[in-house]
């Protein structure tokens, strides 16, 4: 059953466990041993005790080419990684002090006595094993091999752990003739999407995924490089208005980039995703270039007074309206002076629905050198559901509205 | 090594190992069952194969006493789980007819057909398994027992799984002897709040874990209900003013409750967060009893326009200055008419920062009727920890002030 590139990915921590820290290291590392046309068996979580890590290693090392470990390398006494492998291996710890004293001579003095006490611990690791340098923290990493398994032993601190996993990465090189596309499609329900490419998907012997999340489907293939591109290609032909630029990660980043390219600027009137769109928008780094604000009005005081929504608007339509969500894009526009805006009004839920506006009704507005359009949507799901799922429509709206202008001035939005 | 409340919990899906969806199921009811006073051994997640899973299978059951599967239920080619189960336990699968004609009858006529269709797989569970009714999707879930583990399997879609876990969670009840209790600590460095109740870790020997996150930590402690009862009470001691009462479960809903208690309106004015403040607090339903809403202004002209920052302000000190945050947080009280607001502008990089005014650099003011605080701090850390840090940073400031006021007023945060 197991391959030569096959790879088992360990996380050890009471904290990820329990549930309450995210696990992002080997989830990361998995992405980008995939990317690299490895194939991940396992991805395991365990908590920070010795015999449960022997045993992980008891059942993958020998059947694997790669085992990698994050976490349980520090000084406290619940950090049990680096003696669960030595005791695996029959191996004694050894002390690597050079490569420990070259770590902590990088730290400000005041620190020295508590480091050098610390390396009492930290600066062991199976004898025999290859120290990794750590960069960023004071947990010495190594590497180590057991029938044909490589293992890695990585400190769990996210950034000292994808700093020093770059020494797995180049040891495990990008096998050329495996690789992955994705195509990111914009406003398509996953269901109508899988009838749409039917044909292209029953005619490749490739392997394809569907990774849906809120108004935006990613269809990943994986396989031989040639089948990727024919696939893809067939797949931007028959999508072609609907799917991001390749360069562009997410739909807020295509969004930036366009509007950087078109010098065009931009702003939000937001309600019930109460600012989530200009937090999109600025995760981008570089967004300052053409994201002017967005406004999160609330409540119906803060419409009419800050985005100048007249009261009657609110009155005669109420908030959640597509003649308030005209008034609120405009208002955003005004204000901020953006050459292009957007705005959301809609109940979120739980509560504040009624039977002509059920909870999940959203309406939109989206203007564009004056010329305006609207439009209401019925999404479906619980309060953060329908909140993600207005701001990824607000965005694609903004997107197509910008798609339009870069076609009337014939700049292509794929090429830089 | 195993005993009798062990668990361990299986999440089957490519599209997991390819790091491109968030494992969510799994890990969120490892936590429900920590809380419950349950030993999760392990979190395990595979791919869509067979055979791994009935590798896995052959590995954990009659060692543990729980075993729950998340997804690889549904119709398509891919979804092994039920196969996978039926062979390890060496058992055909079986038609549930009956369950699942009960859940197709709620669908609409135009997908009576489809859905009949995949009951050639959907409606198949292992012979001699309990199915589990689906209340939300099509697929049947079901339970079977082996060596005294108890195996559940339940589909991916996190709405059905969570749904669906309450069988398991009724099934494994509370343990009432271990509990876990949290103490949610505000503006302390992990490494001081450490050293500082250094002497309560020592004098006990319960399990106490540390979870930080930006500007919180939150305190763990897991044990017998009288050890963390008493642990918990010298905390609240010690740190009092610090810790988030125990109905709140983030800042932003400890904010949210304590100004709808006071019946104070919220306001806020953002550059670097580009809304993550307003987002943040409208991510607790009910918000709108409180929050006005958030000026997101990036750009100079907007600060001036919208928040009638002078512009005299930034041409002299700046628009990352403590004087441009007063002015921003005056604005953002008087535009949106709210007695109390904060305001964030900062540097998040990666780039604009400079000698004087390196990346991180985040000034930060708060008005609460009238009364004006400022303050600068220097951050550490990627664009997106620098913005989570000042999201919580500004949050914290909001909390203390209405805190004062509640004191003043003679009003306990705490009791409801």
């Amino acid at each position: 059953m197991l391959k030569g590139n096959n790879v088992v990915l360990i996380a050890v921590g009471d904290e990820l466990i329990a549930g309450l820290k995210k696990e992002a290291n080997i989830s990361w590392l998995s992405a980008e041993l995939m990317l690299r046309g490895h194939d991940v068996v396992a991805m395991e979580v365990i908590p920070d005790q010795e015999e449960v890590l022997v045993d992980m290693l008891d059942r993958w090392a020998g059947r694997v080419a790669l085992i990698v470990i994050s976490g349980g390398l520090g000084p406290t006494h619940d950090d049990r990684t680096r003696e669960a492998i030595a005791k695996f291996l029959g191996l004694p710890l050894v002390a690597e002090k050079d490569v420990y004293d070259r770590i902590i001579s990088i730290y400000p003095a005041e620190l020295k006595e508590s480091l050098e006490r610390s390396g009492e611990r930290q600066a062991y690791i199976p004898s025999g094993a290859q120290p990794i340098f750590n960069p960023l923290g004071s947990a010495l990493g190594f590497s180590i091999d057991f029938k044909g398994t490589k293992i890695f032993a990585l400190p769990g601190v996210p950034q000292e752990f994808r700093e020093m996993a770059r020494v797995v990465l180049d040891f495990f090189k990008k096998d050329d003739e495996v690789c992955v596309g994705l195509c990111k499609v914009v406003g398509w329900p996953e269901i109508k999407l899988k009838d749409h490419i039917a044909n292209i998907i029953r005619e490749f012997p490739a392997n394809v995924m569907f990774l849906p999340e809120p108004n935006i489907v990613t269809v990943a293939i994986k396989g031989p490089k040639h089948i990727v591109a024919t696939l893809q290609g067939k797949l931007m032909k028959l999508m072609k208005g609907d799917i991001l630029p390749e360069n562009a990660s997410s739909l807020e980043d295509a969004v930036v980039k366009l509007a950087s390219k078109l010098n065009i600027s931009l702003a939000f009137a937001e309600s019930c995703t109460g600012g989530m769109v200009g937090e999109s928008v600025t995760r981008i780094p570089g967004a300052s270039s053409v994201f002017a604000g967005s406004a999160v009005c609330y409540s119906n005081e803060a419409k009419e007074a800050v985005l100048g929504v007249p009261r009657e608007v609110i009155e005669q339509f109420g908030a959640v309206s597509e003649e308030c969500a005209v008034a609120m894009a405009c208002g955003a526009a005004n204000i901020f002076e953006a050459n292009c805006s957007a705005s959301v009004t809609g109940i979120a839920g739980p509560s504040g629905g009624s039977e002509r506006k059920p909870v999940g009704t959203v309406c939109f507005a989206v203007t564009c050198f004056q010329r305006c359009k609207s439009w209401t949507r019925h999404l479906q799901g619980d309060r953060e559901t329908i909140r993600l799922w207005s701001n990824n429509i607000a965005l694609e709206a903004v997107w197509r509205e910008l798609k339009d202008l870069a076609e009337k001035s014939g700049r292509n939005e794929g090429s830089n």
